[in-house]
């Protein structure tokens, strides 16, 4: 620990160390600190509740964008239209987490004029785990939801060519005395990380992820790579027009109707690192106490979400989980015993942490953790 | 035709006879005759479309539990509670297409009051596709949603008990010159009237369709039906854990937050012959134009939905389809060349027609086709 030269094999460290240093590299880039804070605790939040793929290794991603000025670091996010319920935001291209943050705050602070309230974004970028933004409207006693279009590549049923993103669906819902169910799924059959851990690890992936570019199902993670991932439902016998339509349903609430870019429009896997983006995101919130009241709601959550995790299980399984429980849960272990962050992301945020100056910080952030790396309890 | 001792095979039949057919047997069990002419209609929609698993093939259904008194023949539907943009409607158990219109009724009458309009709906009963009342937005320039719980028959991921139904989603969405986006969908792999087609035909489901009642994967469809549906996704390395997420998030906006069942409360496959349904819906209809210019946005679903169309195809395809495409085509098919009616449905409808003193009427409907059953043009 604390060695700066080439870090091999993982490390633990503290969440929110590691969030200040996230923070402390986006401010070299002239990302005003609110927005380097914001930012750094969505991408810290995917850490923390296991979702790495969507966390910090993205880190090199938003800088990536940022230096070539694909990015905007000091964007002015403004709403362009509003009304009784709604409201569309122009991100003016910064980095995702400000537009959006900005959307969610629109969509809580006028949720009391009706039933709740939504907002569509456009000029956005990545803006980390959709359910992010979704879980807010849980503290409020409302169901919160979150949706945002991506880089292109997803294949359409019979089709061979991505032609939508992994499009993200996250829904939250308070509960009363159990933890909120928050649903938090990319619409294809498996997450774009899932095929880079594999293409990293050297190993296959299950048949039902990905089609080579000739359209044929393929098992090599890099083959898939170069075709593209399959809707959720894998085949149109196990249902993928369904994956695949709720894809296009997302790109609909978040590039069509706010105007940003959707689809193919998108960049797509390769191209990400060269283009404006025009992400776009949609917002919504619904007050739980519009329809009955809150206590009562959660107190059947409660005995719905007790219901599910008492199903008797299938052989070779202990535990039926509850959306969101498995990162909830991991969330709570990771806040007390550290973020484990594997070789290869270290190794990144060295990297990054030597161009920007900011090697001491980095020691600082390798010595945050309680050891060495290893299996959680 | 026009022969009323037992029919043989199947025969084609006028949809507009059938549905006047529908409206006069409800009619018999003292159902409003605008009640009866609503219920007709959303069950030949489905058979429009060639969702025949919600046709008039569950008309025996609908009047068997008006028979045994488990539905009530004329509701009072009412107004719960309401505010700006939404409303929480009961359905005082009658047909679920009653309360379900008056849901979707009030949502278009209140859309113009801000951004759109949502209601849920509890005491109410199955509504049909939900499709049905999605659709209606796609007119009036808005995006419609429709949601329902229902029979409990879906197996949560690392479970072997149903939890909860196959609770469709459905979203339509008005595009400019092409068809409207209908997306209409089961949330589990494969729907419960496919299980029945390969249960009557004695053929073998796909691996990923159903579970046997020890929680072992099955292709037989009795030892299916017996145990349950599998989540869209099928297993949890192809995301089955989202198709489960999905099923939820329905049950949560249908009867969590009407009040309605949800769940194992409502009744199961043998027992929703036997029992009050409670069935829970939400609708949802989203002004497009106070997002963006009606015209603009049509004009970007036209421009989206032909890219989705001319998507190069995989080995053995040459179409790709866009959500909605092959239900709309079968209408156009269907109503100039009749609904097929596949001999099972004759006779269930034969029977009905007996019992309820309706077979001359039943003769006029099979002599209404264009001629003997057989696939379409």
């Amino acid at each position: 620990m604390g060695d700066t030269g080439e870090q091999t094999g993982s490390v633990r460290v503290d969440h929110e160390i590691l969030a200040r240093f996230v923070s402390e590299v986006l401010e070299t880039y002239d990302v005003p600190s609110d927005h380097a804070d914001l930012t750094a605790d969505v991408l810290v939040a995917a850490d923390l509740a296991g979702i790495d793929s969507h966390g910090v290794s993205r880190l090199f991603y938003y800088t990536h964008k940022l230096a070539k000025g694909l990015v905007e670091p000091r964007p002015a996010p403004r709403i362009v239209s509003e009304g009784a319920g709604g409201c569309v935001i122009d991100g003016d291209n910064g980095l995702g987490p400000v537009a959006s943050q900005m959307a969610m705050d629109w969509c809580l602070a006028h949720a009391a004029d009706g039933v709740g309230a939504c907002a569509t974004v456009r000029r956005s970028n990545h803006y980390g785990i959709a359910g992010y933004y979704a879980r807010q409207a849980v503290q409020e006693g409302m169901i919160g939801i979150s949706l945002t279009n991506a880089t292109t590549f997803v294949v359409p049923t019979f089709g061979r060519k991505p032609m939508f993103g992994t499009n993200p669906i996250a829904v939250a819902v308070p509960a009363g005395e159990e933890r909120p169910f928050i649903l938090d799924m990319a619409t294809s059959a498996a997450a774009v990380g899932k095929l880079q851990l594999a293409m990293g690890a050297g190993t296959e992936i299950p048949p039902g992820w990905a089609m080579d570019s000739d359209g044929v199902s393929t098992t090599d993670p890099v083959e898939g790579f170069n075709g593209g991932l399959l809707p959720l439902g894998s085949s149109r016998l196990l249902g993928s027009h369904k994956g695949y339509g709720l894809g296009v349903m997302v790109d609909i609430f978040c590039g069509l109707l706010s105007g940003a870019n959707y689809g193919p429009e998108l960049p797509g896997l390769v191209s990400e690192f060269e283009d404006v983006a025009d992400v776009g995101h949609f917002f919504a919130v619904l007050r739980v106490d519009a329809f009955r009241p809150l206590a009562e709601f959660a107190a059947t959550m409660d005995e719905m979400i007790r219901g599910l995790k008492s199903t008797p299980t299938e052989a070779g399984e202990d535990r039926v989980y509850v959306a969101g429980e498995p990162e909830l849960e991991e969330e709570e272990r990771r806040r007390q015993w550290g973020i484990p962050l594997e070789e290869l992301v270290v190794g990144s945020l060295q990297q990054i942490a030597k161009s920007r100056g900011l090697v001491e910080r980095f020691e600082q952030l390798l010595a945050s953790g309680p050891g060495e790396g290893g299996s959680l309890p």
